[in-house]
């Protein structure tokens, strides 16, 4: 398949989300679907589907719609699920053990290692299975155990020495919940953080917009 | 100030982004700021940057760029941070009880009043100075101190019984934990879904990509 390499960041952002469309339309039992089903399940429009896969080649046959399951298999080839990463937790605080409980790492095509915290009523546990070490021993596991990434749920005030310690240990990619903005060199490692107050106030605005629109209607 | 009321999603998910950037400008002392800088700080193009916020009507000056302060404050009304929203958190597992102690609801312009549960360990209690409450008394309490949100973070299990309780309440917007996409009626309530997945594959995607250059490079 010939790749288009230059791709925008908002197509990479919605290849997640087709992924995961894909995949609940295959457990659903769904074989085909047209563009314009598809993008009306993900509020896109027909044409703005058809824009997206077209920068990672031709999906798809004119009039017959998309196979659910070979482009479900296309685009998680395309987002690496395949490629083995692997991941390791540092911090084990409420947010990092629900993460590590409740999160389906491996139906994103990562392997969960090892967590790591310095609370001594943790350190030498299991959350869900997954071991859990002091965090003076980082190093030294992720030379024996490469990791992909690092996920960072530690307290603000140490977060960027763990960040740090995460790439100077050669991991490529950090996924920070800190909600602190990490300073890394982007040459040597990706980070990708989740800021929840994103998502609220998103939620925040449509809901205002509803109520203007609800308050100029009763007017 | 006149709104173009049709704003694409992109924009709205990149305005929050906007109000999270010029906050932290306003922090830094940052009294003024040129759309390639701010431009630059956020990954996007000076012509993008002008082109959002024209959707909201003029801001800045040709050649003086933007007033950090008050840029920020108008995102902030679009965004609806003044509108007094408040927030109930259904379920008080770790990922409920994360969020409860450290997302800084006040901040974005939300009261957290209260939450709810059925573990008679927790239902009594306080987290972080927030009061849980028996989830079977949820609608005589929403009778009384209306919500305008519904943080769901109860087990998939009861994602969809919840999600219609907190609908027939009456809340404007369910902001979604629980990785089921509940079934609601769109013209009664705003769900906003927060998927984890979509940021991990995000990542897994831009470190594939970086793989295969340095695998190409290294040929």
């Amino acid at each position: 398949m010939k790749r288009n390499v230059k791709v925008s960041s908002a197509v990479i952002r919605r290849l997640p989300r087709y992924y995961r469309q894909l995949s609940e339309l295959q457990e659903a039992g769904t074989i085909r679907i047209s563009s314009s089903a598809l993008g009306k399940s993900m509020g896109l429009t027909a044409s703005q589907i058809r824009q997206d896969l077209f920068c990672f080649g031709e999906f798809g046959q004119q009039g017959y719609g998309y196979k659910v399951d070979s482009l479900r298999e296309e685009i998680g080839e395309i987002l690496g699920i395949s490629r083995g990463h692997t991941v390791v937790v540092l911090g084990t605080g409420n947010l990092g053990r629900a993460i590590i409980e409740n999160f389906r790492f491996s139906s994103n095509g990562f392997r969960l290692l090892a967590a790591f915290d310095i609370d001594p009523h943790v350190v030498g546990t299991r959350i869900a299975g997954v071991p859990v070490y002091h965090a003076d021993t980082l190093e030294s596991f992720l030379q024996k155990n490469p990791a992909s990434v690092g996920l960072l749920t530690v307290p603000i005030a140490a977060a960027q020495e763990m960040g740090d310690r995460l790439v100077s240990t050669g991991v490529k990619g950090i996924w920070n919940f800190t909600n602190y903005e990490i300073a890394v060199d982007p040459e040597r490692v990706v980070v990708e953080s989740v800021h929840f107050s994103d998502s609220l106030l998103a939620l925040s605005y449509m809901i205002s917009q509803r109520e203007e629109r609800e308050g100029e209607e009763s007017v």
